[in-house]
């Protein structure tokens, strides 16, 4: 079984630490011999996932093509796919993780659970008062293309605002998702993988917890009610069979005092899952393996009562190495470390930490401690949290 | 860190898994790109445990060098200590893993519980009749050096039997330890783990069944009284401290009616301890890399009350594939399958099979319904235990 992953990331390095128990191989499309996964990967060829003649070559050894990231070249893939390649998941349904403009209208056509959007395209004739009329200041534009991490999506108070932004999305080429600016009381998101026979399966749902759009924290059970959680598990159900999804997805939800919203989709092992590698009978990485070969899912529950996972950041210029801080970390007890092989840079993510017990709150202790120690800072909005 | 590991085996996979969560480098010296280890391993160089060349390049581009296998350069690895190369476990211990004769040795310096025996050297005028009176008929012939997985050892009923044994090992240059046989009432493991700075670790002692001199299954708690499992890890321990253990031993140990004796030792990790992947808070593989680099040691204790581990094997001439049974085996709940990237032959140890839960016989039975999915021989030593 050979299975090759676009992209060289964290992800595709954490998917061959369980493709090795497995007992499949990995060939790796990299861009570069620094990317996390070459390390621990023998078969590496290098070259672009925009590249069509990368991606067939890709295809022509491996019995399936899966990815690191969403940053490929949907057409090359698509075409692949029609001469009988196993793209998955297929490019078909990767479009609603890359282009936020169709994810969108998944919603709509499927009655998905969404904030109030309208959606623009260079070209359209935008009046932007009567956008401001429908959505209410002030409103969120994202591009529809290109963001991640909270780049790409800007809170604009008045038409003024919108107006710029848009100007410079369209004179770029990109359409634009105009969204309602939910009020957001949490955020959770739903991990599923689905194989191709149709076996689905969900973990349980995660409260996630972002600063300045980057997601800095999970926890499990987290303080969400067990009827959301149901809601959010049931929502990402409802994507999986829409789109034919064949992998891992995760869905990014908030919850508003309206009820829970469809925020982002992700289709590939994702950071709010993260958490899954030591607190749950099957981690993200093996179920999209055995996903994308058509194997037996295993089983998705969790392994301890509470988890928390916290991901770890490049201090600010002039941190010490990140490495400086292993001894403490290492020292935290029960302090699961994953590192991701990269260098620190300021707010960089090199890593996460998951910590599992019984004492919800006592693992999320932990886990910041272990994560502090390797240079992390502690925002604000969490400290007060913990300590 | 950069670590180099000898061997390209098993173990080597199994810690290369490990290596990349904490950001471990691995550099492998491997005999042939077929190698388990290789495939989840950028950094490969060919060469032979036994020659100084190779070793002495390896260890100069990496921080410490470890091990796969024992059936490695001993003298090499001495000289390029002396030269201050970092080479964990040392070869001083190293050889009470590679010399049973050194080992018996160790056990009667150091007051370390162990079947009467007798050493025979090449050139020894051997009385094999008061052979006989000392340690009983039938009595146990080991090679000191050179055997593994029940080869190298011979149980001889008369003078006739061990006087033929004992000619053909000196004939080899080969010393010889004999031993009384032991009244077997269980065989048991004890697995611990020691840094340089001198922490050291146990994980809970374990119960083994071995079947023709080879290693079946790994039950915990299995039967072991509490009293009886102390015992085991003190002896451990004591080793332990004696050899001035850097990394993971495993202690292989029968309980007579008498009390327990040690019957051999593993200075790696070692199979009996594969269970830690997914039935303790820290893996002896983890933990093995963490003592070698001197790294703070992480916690050995049991996240489930039961665990079972088995070995899966080659079925018999003309079986079908191990993959053929991948399927079957993946759909049975909860079962953890570490494949070591093996073509199937008769016998051969392909991976194991650990589960995790509340039950042990449960846990016992759903792991071997794995192994046998993947086309594991049952025996019937252990067939009228599970069924």
């Amino acid at each position: 079984m050979r299975v090759g992953i676009v992209g060289g990331g964290q992800l595709a390095r954490m998917m061959a630490e369980e493709a090795s128990a497995l007992g499949i191989e990995i060939v790796l499309l990299a861009e570069a011999e620094t990317d996390g996964a070459v390390a621990f990967v023998h078969e590496v060829r290098y070259g672009s996932a925009h590249d069509p003649v990368a991606l067939r070559a890709l295809a022509e050894e491996v019995d399936v093509v899966t990815f690191d990231h969403e940053l490929v070249n949907l057409e090359a893939l698509h075409e692949l796919e029609n001469q009988g390649h196993r793209i998955f998941p297929s490019p078909e349904a990767l479009l609603f993780a890359v282009d936020k403009a169709a994810m969108r209208r998944l919603c709509t056509t499927h009655d998905l659970p969404a904030p109030a959007f309208v959606l623009l395209s260079p070209g359209d004739v935008v009046d932007i008062n009567e956008l401001g009329v429908t959505l209410g200041w002030p409103l969120v534009l994202k591009a529809a293309r290109g963001g991640y991490d909270g780049r790409g999506v800007f809170i604009v108070e008045d038409a003024a605002g919108a107006d710029q932004v848009i100007k410079d999305l369209f004179a770029a080429g990109i359409s634009v998702v105009a969204e309602e600016r939910a009020s957001i009381l949490r955020e959770l998101a739903a991990l599923v993988v689905r194989r191709p026979s149709g076996e689905l399966l969900a973990w349980p749902a995660m409260e996630t917890a972002q600063v300045d759009g980057v997601c800095r924290e999970v926890l499990l059970p987290g303080t969400v009610e067990p009827a959301i959680a149901a809601q959010a598990l049931e929502v990402a159900r409802s994507v999986a069979e829409a789109i034919g999804l064949v992998g891992v997805m995760a869905v990014e939800l908030f919850e508003t005092p309206e009820g829970i919203v469809v925020n982002e989709l992700a289709l590939r092992p994702h950071n709010s899952g993260h958490w899954t590698q030591d607190g749950a009978i099957t981690s993200q990485f093996a179920n999209h393996l055995r996903a994308v070969l058509d194997l037996p899912l295993g089983r998705t529950e969790m392994t301890t009562p509470a988890v928390a996972s916290v991901n770890v950041f490049g201090g600010p210029e002039g941190s010490e190495p990140l490495l400086a801080g292993l001894n403490d970390a290492l020292r935290v007890p029960g302090a699961q470390i994953h590192l991701y092989g990269k260098a620190t840079r300021p707010m960089r993510k090199l890593g996460h930490v998951n910590l599992t017990g019984e004492d919800a709150s006592l693992v999320r202790r932990l886990a910041w401690e272990a994560a502090i120690a390797l240079g992390t800072p502690l925002p604000s909005e969490i400290e007060e949290h913990i300590r």
